[in-house]
């Protein structure tokens, strides 16, 4: 049996072991939910109180000038594309993660013209769905469901875009987004990809894929607080033929000038709206410095540890728990998911034992591993609270059994 | 002359002078552009560290449901819908102004799938035009641009929706809401309202109005912060056919059960996409309790006071400057607005003089008058110092010539 020893050991081993100084973490909880809520940066605190009580109260309006109001969503977005393998100008953070992948899909239909078919697969993020099929209706264009572990046979010349979610919120499964992207490519479509669940995870390379549009999360492995702004990437071959939708005066070539006709800027501020929500926008600008100096291959490596330690200890001490991630590590993002038919149940039961998990329909329970934050004790600790709840039967309590508005 | 005891005596009468202890103000600062950015309440600052300190970094995911962060844009839309003339249960806050306004759009065409033309007015907000043309062209619409003081001539049976915005973001010129909503529904069409210029400073009757649809900006009158999230307002009785385009999970009727398609809710949670950005919407959540006990009709009655005052004051000792907003109260906003061939150094030198008003193309001076804590006096004082700006010709220096980035 692997102890809480071995565990320790390999957290006095781990060269990202420093950073959990970075987070701001309550006391005594287990927190394995950074993919849907990242944990609080000390950089933010002192970032938002700036933001309060300087830029907005004593600078109030100059602030668009005098504290670079103006220029944070390109100056946030260059931090993200850092994390992703996107060189600076093809990024902006802004709005949220659906609104950017509406802008987005509606952008590639009319970049390509000829085509009418969305392809994206039944297991994706239901707001991906959502939109792709309202983007779809809206233009004439159909949605094509592929079969997630073959995308490829869904494609053909009909094909404008396909628009995958790189980790899948549910399992973790990732996909190959080289090889998938230059399948995309190979029928003359266009290559979305949604990272919500592998920006600050996972290492990426938009750039060097080939990726042609992107968006994804501030607020879950980047750590940016509670709905904070998402992230679009264009790729900047496709700048100039990038027409999103949602023309707000933030993307326009001039957006003093109040003209009468909306003429997009010249790069990637042509995927902005509106003005920046700035209290959100600038606690994400400082969590990004969460990452300075990281090298996101530790932070895969990390990531992998930890998530081989929990499926070990599960499958050693926790047998009715089935793992509905993929085993090899190469198709996992930074999760580890089990199907148990109280998973409800005993999710919340966790909790109660300090152990912050997540649960999803129908019966999985899902455990985000940050490695930023989340170290090997916390996994053997959490597999250890889940064997107690588990055999003591404690998720049985009628407590645990009813569901919270939000599950 | 109207001197500045006289304006000191208002004051000393004013029923809301209090109301400036609500607000954390810059000293020696007269702050006329609060309806570009309203000043910071002092309730903002706690409820923000409590969002950080305790529901961020102790409750982390939990505060979903411990903390109300779910309700939170229809907590915060009744709130607003308070102050607009709207029943409970027809408003949540999200998204920004552009945003929130491509949504009521596309789903006004869808609304009356008969008709296919758009009118607005050639001098509505840029983006506002700019939002309209792009939902036209992906719709098969038309836009049609009427005249601005006579909209009615530019309605007929074609036209699926009117979309304007209440106070003039230019001139402060205000529209009869009621007098156009009527008209608009006179030949069967929508009537959209862009209230960001009135929410907060004009008494508002959106449901005795028979308004159909509208929107409007959290950070100008609302006093909610830099891009706080703006809202929608969908009538009670168009809710269920309210389909629009933006189909994210926060709209769903079931957003838990990860259902494969998209099911609105049956409330005007529809108009909900994603996660909303909680630091910015619990500044704008906090700011809204500056308006407690406020009476509009009061608020309404000292601004045409502070107006009034500011007209008489230019015109009597600042001829240069030619009234650009209505004479007629009635027909005015909460600003006044001047042009003069230099307007926009003036605006720069006034703020070097602790004066900050606002400029718009093409030469325009814009000073918005926030009743909940300008002063009379400050209207004296900044008007004084126009006085002395124009007489010494400090505008005429270069710092002030230059145009900076954000104008």
């Amino acid at each position: 049996m692997i102890g809480r020893t071995a565990a320790a050991e390999l957290d006095a081993a781990d060269p990202l072991a420093g950073l959990r100084h970075r987070f701001d973490l309550p006391d005594g909880v287990i927190y394995l939910d950074g993919n849907s809520l990242g944990a609080l940066p000390r950089a933010v605190r002192p970032a938002v109180l700036d933001l309060l009580d300087r830029q907005w109260r004593e600078d109030l309006i100059r602030s668009w000038n005098t504290n670079g109001w103006w220029d944070a969503p390109g100056r946030v977005g260059d931090r993200i594309g850092a994390l992703i393998g996107a060189g600076p100008g093809q990024v902006v953070a802004c709005d949220g993660t659906s609104v950017n992948l509406y802008k987005v899909l509606d952008a590639a239909l009319t970049m390509r013209p000829d085509r009418s078919v969305i392809v994206t697969e039944p297991e994706n993020f239901p707001t991906d769905r959502y939109i792709a099929a309202s983007v779809a209706e809206r233009r004439g264009a159909t949605l094509r469901l592929c079969d997630p572990l073959d995308v490829a046979s869904a494609l053909d010349e009909t094909v404008a875009v396909c628009c995958l979610t790189h980790v899948s919120y549910r399992t973790g499964r990732m996909y190959d987004m080289a090889a998938v992207t230059g399948a995309v490519h190979d029928v003359g479509a266009l290559a979305v990809w949604d990272l919500a669940h592998s920006a600050g995870a996972v290492p990426l390379a938009l750039d060097a894929d080939g990726v042609d549009l992107a968006v994804g999360c501030g607020y879950k492995y980047l750590n940016g607080g509670p709905g904070a702004p998402a992230f679009v990437y264009v790729a900047g071959r496709h700048q100039a033929d990038f027409r999103q939708p949602l023309t707000g005066w933030h993307g326009h070539a001039r957006p003093f000038a109040m003209a009468p006709d909306f003429e997009p800027d010249a790069g990637v501020r042509r995927a902005l709206v509106g003005t920046p929500p700035m209290l959100s926008l600038a606690a994400l600008e400082a969590a990004l410095t969460a990452f300075d100096g990281v090298d996101l291959a530790a932070v895969r490596a990390k990531s992998v540890s930890l998530s081989e330690l929990f499926i070990a200890l599960v499958e050693e001490r926790a047998e009715d728990f089935v793992l509905a991630s993929p085993r090899e590590a190469a198709q996992r993002g930074s999760q580890v998911c089990f199907e148990h038919p109280e998973a409800y149940a005993i999710k919340k039961a966790l909790a109660e034992w300090d152990v912050i998990g997540d649960f999803r329909e129908p019966a999985i329970l899902r455990f985000g591993l940050a490695p930023l934050y989340v170290r090997h004790v916390d996994v053997w600790d959490a597999v250890d609270r889940l064997v107690d709840v588990t055999e003591t039967e404690l998720w049985r309590a009628p407590r645990f059994r009813e569901r919270d508005a939000v599950t």
